[in-house]
């Protein structure tokens, strides 16, 4: 089995490609500037990305309800969140070739030093310092940083004056946050609860790339959790194992997952605590899941800017107070990404050919979650005679899950595309299913195994195979 | 039970806000012109909206497959579609009051006659010689008409040059079409075949309104059918069908649904046929799903515009085509005040007190399809002391699906507050369940019959319930 490490990026890529997970969006038209499609498979892939995070963060944990907020929202959203003010990268252009750079990534680049909390000015001066270049020519004729937002702007209404100016949310978490004191009225919910909401996100990053694992235009899947002040690092600590116990359930390995924490200078000014969850893809490791102790601070800045009361009045202890929020954010995409970079694998198989030589060949195959492989079965008629009979089997799954259907090339080599597209079971209608015992060779992707299971039985041996 | 025309908005309006289904978007800063959030509630139902159109539009259809292609797409797209040409609303501005009117509009409102095909200066001409006045003034004194393109406009990268100007789609359909070729070599489809997208569109209309009817950021679940020129009158019926057999799975009424068809001056230019579906709002008929013959426009569209080949080789009769495209078009958010509205009611309810007095109240009940009403089931425990008990109940079947938990007032009340939000079946847990026969009531929202059913059994009998 192949270790992470020994994944290829561009492999994953190709196959997410030829296979229909993941097309480069606009491909006929040369693209856009890494944004991506996902193509038949993909979407199922996705879907049930979310599903399972909604079914383990929403369906199943007594503490938290859904939302689905507007991506456009007032602007007074982002004035109070800090974003207009404040979410902004530190660009300078090289003066030679015209190129344009973010200052903290040179930096990084150069010496690995982390650069969180400084200024333009300390960033300046370290670069002049250590003579860092332009990664492009080589030469060291930088412009000043100046701040670049990013977020999206556009316009609503039938003029494009500033009145009427909007931005695309660069994150969820505030339509939860301006929700705050609706969705606490409507459920009557205690604090402690948490408001979970899957919504797309926009960022105006310069960089974008590696795949998907940086896009401008992506999906989150974040919850805030409103608890008593004093709780906070209790349920700092709830959330940061019940997200751990989440991506283990999926089938992520432990060696691939490591926490960790930021320190001290790292830590936005209005957070008691961070945690980063990282992934080992194969261009190294990378954030996959952020939790923060957001403390006060949002629903804070909404009172102030909005004049709005978002205190909570404890029925139990008659007292009022603004809730402290844990944050944990996870992106769609970067989630879809670990998934397909764990699944991914290829295998030496050892098999024997009619005249009895041993034959080695290498598989392709995707090792996903019987939850999240975008196929639970695909059902094979041995021939094609026996088509139709098949296609009532298919009919019956099809009307409980996705379940393909194919027909065409020898059993061994619809095995094959079905390893590689990570279906997890293999259905297989013959001569004797006709005719003698109405069972099915059901074989297993991993163990490649094959057992004999009566149709009738078939529904309820496949949902036993998909529980998480 | 109310006939749709005796359903008031306002109260559905309020219910939605009050229960937790829909928000006034961006609310604790006044708002955002129409927009909405959906709450706890509300993501439930509108989850459970997609998914029935993807289970049956893909998962149960052997001729579809899904895709999730980017809202940001090369503006090369919106060319060869004719959105940057086309996409546009006639618009005036009246110089006494200086409010903005579409022109289209003012003359529907004021005789009902179709504009659809008239140039700006027909319907200037109309106007005019039928003294059709501001309807906020009363006055006629209109600035002449101009064409205001719908798309919202934004800028990539990090200069606001044209270079990077980008639109937020208005529709999901391009990103099927500019994929055509991908998903036909990727899955291996031989046409006839579709190709179905759930996904946010984005568009700047001046007059948004009736709650969530017509609102600018919008969620689509569009079909792109491609099949052989020549068998498209057939597939647009097959569809026509297909579509009005969902609905009516889903509890529509058939009294509650009209099909319309376009005469030959309303169809698009390049459409065959066209047939929307209407649906009888609180407010009147509304278009609800549209149903078009869009010939090969599309396809040839892109293919002019980009250079690349878009036709299929059809491998039965080696015959090069550029298939033909029926696109049903539906907007989740109609068809979720479609759902709401037909769930709606207010009944009489008789029953008789413990001194065997009658007494009568109206109880308002939503009366969703249980496969999509937010909760499936509640779980009530009689008494408090009961509660550890009903909890295990509870955390059984929220693996399987949503489920929530009431234990606050009497079973009456808590079957009222179910009733109005649609919860399909309360789950009483009593004394006898824990000493007699591990069985718990389970009362009906629309019988409100009640019978005992074995805790064993209250997955599969929930599960039969909620098939469609």
């Amino acid at each position: 089995m192949l270790k992470n490490n020994e994944k290829v990026m561009d492999k994953i890529v190709d196959l997410c490609k030829s296979k229909g997970f993941v097309y480069p969006g606009s491909e006929i038209y040369g693209g856009l500037a890494n944004t991506w499609d996902y193509g038949p498979l993909g979407v199922e892939l996705k879907n049930n990305i979310k599903r399972a995070w909604m079914k383990k963060f929403v369906q199943e944990n007594k503490y938290n309800v859904g939302l689905d907020s507007a991506i456009l929202m007032n602007p007074q959203t982002w004035v109070a969140s800090g974003h207009i003010g404040g979410f902004s990268d530190p660009l300078m252009d090289c003066k030679e070739c015209k190129t344009r750079h973010r200052a903290d990534n040179l930096i990084e680049d150069f010496d690995g030093t982390n650069v969180a909390g400084w200024s333009n000015e300390q960033m300046m001066d370290y670069i002049k310092e250590k003579g860092i270049t332009c990664p492009n020519c080589g030469k060291q004729n930088f412009t000043d940083i100046r701040q670049f937002n990013l977020m999206f702007k556009t316009f609503q209404g039938v003029t494009e004056d500033s009145k009427s100016e909007l931005y695309l949310r660069p994150e969820t978490a505030q339509g939860i946050f301006v929700n705050f004191a609706n969705i606490q009225r409507t459920t009557r919910k205690k604090v402690p609860f948490g408001v979970a909401q899957v919504g797309k996100s926009f960022r105006n990053e310069i960089t974008p790339g590696n795949f998907i694992f940086r896009v401008r235009e992506f999906e989150q899947m974040e919850l805030e959790f409103f608890c008593k002040p004093g709780t906070d690092l209790e349920w700092f600590d709830y959330w940061r194992s019940y997200c751990r116990n989440f991506l283990l359930s999926l089938g992520l390995k432990e060696e691939n997952i490591r926490l960790r924490d930021h320190d001290k200078e790292e830590l936005c000014f209005y957070s008691k605590a961070t945690t980063d969850f990282e992934y080992l893809f194969p261009f190294g490791w990378g954030e996959l899941w952020g939790v923060a102790d957001r403390t006060d601070y949002d629903l804070t800045q909404h009172i102030n800017t909005s004049g709005k009361s978002l205190e909570y009045f404890d029925p139990e202890t008659n007292e009022k107070y603004i809730p402290y929020v844990i944050e944990p954010s996870l992106g769609v995409e970067r989630l879809f990404l670990s998934v397909v970079t764990e699944a991914y694998d290829e295998e030496e198989i050892v098999s024997t050919d009619k005249d009895g030589k041993e034959k080695r060949e290498t598989r392709t195959v995707m090792h996903f979650h019987p939850a999240l492989a975008p196929f639970k079965a695909a059902v094979l008629p041995l021939v094609k005679k026996l088509t139709p009979k098949a296609e009532e089997v298919y009919d019956m799954l099809s009307k409980k899950f996705m379940v393909d259907f194919d027909e065409a090339g020898t059993i061994g080599k619809r095995y094959r595309r079905q390893d590689e597209i990570g279906t997890p079971f293999c259905i297989t209608y013959d001569f004797d299913t006709l005719e003698k015992d109405n069972c099915v060779t059901v074989r297993d992707r991993d163990t490649m195994q094959q057992e004999r299971v009566n149709i009738n039985d078939l529904v309820a041996y496949l949902e036993a195979k998909m529980t998480f």
